[in-house]
């Protein structure tokens, strides 16, 4: 064990989109676990969308990152110490590390891993907040039926693959959208979608509506949303009566300040959207992944199978080494990633 | 009986808020009742927002009226020839009759007014479609609880005041939005809301929203949506985690063309409102009345002996002479309307 760790604290607060200054690598101390604490030696981290959220200052649903402190995510790792009778030394672990190569929490916060549920990555992705957060938005807001139309955006990351995989599992006809060829042939080829549009591929919202529509000739019934931005517009009007929309994220917007508004100067969206809403009889429920996570182990024991049988299937881009998390991290939330985003922190 | 009728058609479609020239009074040949049908003598007609959006050709839930043909309404009145088993001549029903002296339907689409239910007009405001749009929404996708803060505008008009009177009953703090001291008084006084704000009163939606705040010291958990405009930007923003959001209506927005977006030019707020549903976790359900007809009965059992006991109250604004209807259905699109508006069309 050696007597310091690294970690990645939020050197400043970004302007837009973070930059390298942002961000800053530098040692600590080794914890040393306390009463019914754990000390973890990290694996892999997890990267994902909300982060950006909490480098702001804003209000939101939960705290900011202090500036100097760590920046916060999911991580496993190997168990090395142990002060909790539920974990020993060898075990893995999954915990809010933060990303460090190190952290100390006490056991109550960690989750084991089961070694049935594969590779101990798949708690940071398919098993783990994102997968869970497609699984819950579509089966508890979504309520798929067999024979409807789903879209889903960011198709080929862990949120969105999951979403479109289990709504093909149950019958659904699947359209994602993508950001290039490559990701959009992932879907299709290895995902199973019906069909992924590259949104790359259109100038605007409208020309992105058009291809949609022919990718959906009975419309829309839900449409997952974890992107907003062009591809809301254009999927919105092409929503069904009793059309659900489920909304995790809004990716799009996740470097536009405060999120106030559009930076375009275009006209306001709002009368339209409101509009569409009653017209189609929507109903569009936000959700927060960690109000639910009571409903996790029902996740676990649906999902879980489907994906120890191959029915659904994962792709991770792994970034070595923790001094790289910041640029990967910065990659992502330009869709850089191909499949769920992670850091090797260690072997 | 006379042999011809009067009725009020749409002469042209209107160009943002209709003006006289877009309505046209004509004589029509009596209809005469044919199998299972019922003619009607009408002796009130209602006015109601939705009718805005028949007088345009966008698409929408419902078919938009044509050019000379009749305005769309409900109206109450006393069959005078009926070749169907229910009705006889002296009955007083409820049917889709239009803007119009006399009508003449299928007996199966009219619905005979129970005399326990109070004034005939019952069946036109409080015992109607609008207080059935109010209780059905409040009840089926506001879901209120005993000791939450719900906030609707167009306090007095009949959904408004069903909404508050029903919230009221059932707990809740009910705190209105009307355009006028007579109106806010009028909710206050008779309908029993707790607070009720003129939005006249405030010069844009950061003002209304701060008094708002003030009036829901709790913020809101409901916000019963049925003008939109500066009222939702005002609201938005105050609800709690978990709240629900009931589309019915947006009144604000009825005049502005195709409801296409901001006519001032004022930034785009959609991704606004759209954070706010992910971070306050909101659920936002459109919803168009006749969809649910089916719980109509519900209504007039949970509501009719509310409204029989004088704990849910009614208030009329009445036109007299079909005539005068166009021009209390514009003074009404403006808020000039004290209460339901009805016509009253014959004695």
């Amino acid at each position: 064990m050696t007597e310091t760790m690294q970690r990645i604290v939020l050197a400043r607060r970004p302007q837009g989109e973070p930059v390298d200054e942002d961000f800053r690598l530098e040692e600590a101390p080794m914890p040393t676990p306390g009463d019914g604490e754990v000390l973890v030696r990290v694996t892999n981290m997890s990267l994902d969308p909300y982060m950006r959220g909490r480098m702001d200052d804003a209000k939101s649903y939960a705290k900011p990152v202090e500036i100097d402190h760590t920046m916060e995510g999911g991580a496993v790792g190997e168990v090395i110490a142990s002060n909790h009778p539920n974990f020993a030394p060898g075990d893995f672990a999954f915990g809010m590390f933060g990303w460090a190569s190190h952290g100390c929490l006490p056991g109550k916060e960690l989750r084991k891993l089961d070694p049935a549920h594969g590779p101990v990555t798949n708690a940071l992705g398919v098993l783990g907040m994102p997968g869970f957060t497609g699984w819950f938005g579509l089966m508890e807001y979504g309520r798929p039926k067999a024979g409807e139309t789903l879209v889903v955006a960011a198709a080929t990351g862990p949120v969105g693959s999951m979403v479109g995989q289990m709504a093909k599992d149950l019958g659904l006809r699947v359209v994602g959208i993508a950001g290039g060829a490559e990701k959009c042939k992932l879907a299709k080829d290895t995902f199973g979608f019906d069909e992924c549009l590259d949104h790359r591929a259109y100038a605007n919202a409208k020309a992105l509506r058009a291809a949609l529509q022919e990718a959906c000739p009975n419309g829309v019934d839900i449409y997952f949303e974890n992107v907003a931005g062009k591809v809301l517009e254009a999927v919105l009007p092409l929503m069904n009566v009793g059309g659900r929309i489920p909304v995790c994220g809004m990716i799009a917007w996740y470097n536009a300040g405060a999120l106030g508004g559009n930076q375009q100067g275009e006209k306001d969206q709002l009368p339209k959207m409101w509009r569409t809403i009653l017209v189609n009889r929507l109903h569009v429920h936000g959700f927060i992944i960690s109000d639910h996570f009571a409903r996790f182990p029902d996740f676990l024991s649906d999902a879980g199978p489907r994906v120890a049988s191959g029915k659904i299937k994962t792709v991770e881009d792994v970034a070595e080494g923790l001094e790289n998390a910041p640029r990967a991290f910065m990659n992502m939330l330009k869709g850089g990633n191909f499949g769920k985003q992670i850091v090797k922190v260690a072997d």
